[in-house]
């Protein structure tokens, strides 16, 4: 039995769902959702406590927002500050997006050499064997990796996430101002670095109309789009800096070349947030706003 | 009361221990020591079981080898891949290392924006505010970045390493065959992708006789050393490769221009599986190898 490739999981995924809005889950303990706050027992550890809430707090927003998105995009920064909890809170998160039919993609940024690489592959994406039986990874669908170390390491990233049907997504040209500093230096043979990069994440994926190695492309600076769509063509974008960066829906046209889930928008404050501008329900708010980002861009693409 | 900045500390700890060797943890369930199987508990799930092992043949590895060491090097990818129980090892791991006297340099070649940034910083080197109480993370000293994001990223992870006296390495050039692809691109504005981030490197840390900002140099390539050291004269050097890669530490002198704790060596399978040519005692045979490695650095700096 084959395992159809991310490319195909996530076209197939966008289709059914009507939506290429990924829901960026970076919980802030000291800014949870008030009914999360109440969830947490009243008994345990500060990390017991606060990872409990975390995990209510992300659930809630999941059934609020999670209808009109294709998939989640949880920091793991934002889990692992909790300590061991805290991977406990996001091993349950991820486990309850997927029951609710969305795709996870993990968003963790990781990159290392063969052996280390691979141990991050079975982390995030697969299993690793002990003498006391296999041990589950987090599950996810898909996860982000770091270029900076070459080639070979996006290799076995890719190869350990495609065992088991999921795929990368490679930091290509990120949302933040330092990204001038390494990404956008003029190479001697041609181009930037971040169109190097993107030459070498358009040659590494899967065949079919959607790759199963994307590439993350920052949404603030649309200009970037056109041209790295070309060196990647049937590459998924994933798009942060949508909102609170400043990027606009609207701006990114070229990156629905090759169909609607070429292009896929993170959003996290401004849905998990949105409630803040209006002073309603947060969970009515973010419903709102998650509907609205994936009407705009689903009209767009 | 001001603590010391990192490159003090990890100054008076190399002098007071002699050494410059880095234990590197990279626990594989199936290769641990037969001391640390027979340790892990007859019940419980696998994770739960092979934690306890891993932690365990850590401890077992740190008994035999620490002493010739200045500080351990956990690959936070081999704990990750056992969800909540191997974050759990790690912290153990971690608090046992330093209660020996080892400083703890974590490697998870972290690297993001703004809060996520900030939030790496709690998950390893700080402590996290929430309703419950504070979180602390993992308490390293220092602990591996990625630069492919640009300046303002590194910033937020070395302020936040900085506050409880830490420190970070920056990934610079790697000792993999794609470090070709990335860092070794020429730009046009002269010199390499490594060199310019060496440059970035070279004017972040705090001052001293060596800075609180360090950088990861492979010893596969000592042509790179002498070139980077121009570039980074106070920076403390992470230096990977010995050993199974092909390095030596022969090759290394200029990483010791700013003092014996400008360069350190990190090691870990030729130490942990030093018993594996000679068939006799992993424990004995992993001290024998910490100590010639030691030995060999200290008189060559």
């Amino acid at each position: 039995m084959t395992v159809p490739h991310f490319g195909t999981r996530l076209a197939e995924r966008v289709a059914a769902r009507e939506s290429q809005i990924v829901l960026g889950l970076d919980p802030d303990p000291a800014r949870l959702w008030p009914q999360a706050l109440a969830a947490a027992p009243a008994d345990g550890t500060p990390a017991d406590r606060a990872a409990a809430a975390v995990a209510a707090h992300c659930a809630a927003v999941i059934a609020a927002a999670g209808p009109a998105c294709v998939a989640i995009k949880p920091q793991l920064a934002c889990f692992e500050r909790l300590g061991a909890p805290g991977w406990a809170a996001l091993m349950q998160t991820c486990a309850s997006a997927q029951e609710a039919g969305l795709l996870v993609l993990a968003d963790g940024k990781r990159g290392d050499i063969d052996v280390s690489a691979a141990a991050y592959g079975q982390a995030l994406a697969g299993t690793t064997s002990t003498p006391f039986g296999d041990v589950h990874g987090l599950g996810a669908d898909a996860f982000t990796v770091n270029p900076y170390m070459g080639r070979d390491t996006l290799e076995v990233l890719a190869t350990s996430a495609r065992r088991s049907g999921g795929g990368i997504f490679v930091l290509v040209r990120t949302s933040n101002p330092g990204a001038a500093d390494v990404e956008d230096l003029e190479v001697t043979s041609g181009g930037t670095v971040a169109e190097r990069v993107a030459a070498i994440v358009g040659g590494l994926g899967a065949d079919g109309p959607l790759s199963d190695v994307g590439a993350v492309v920052g949404a603030t600076q649309p200009e970037h789009i056109g041209r790295l769509r070309e060196l990647m063509p049937t590459t998924p974008f994933l798009l942060p800096g949508v909102g609170a960066q400043g990027g606009r829906v609207e701006d990114l046209g070229p990156a629905f070349a090759p169909g609607r889930a070429g292009g896929l928008v993170t959003a996290s404050r401004s849905i998990v947030r949105a409630h803040e501008d209006g002073g309603d329900d947060p969970a009515e708010a973010a419903r709102r706003e998650a509907e609205r980002l994936r009407h705009v861009a689903w009209h767009l693409a």
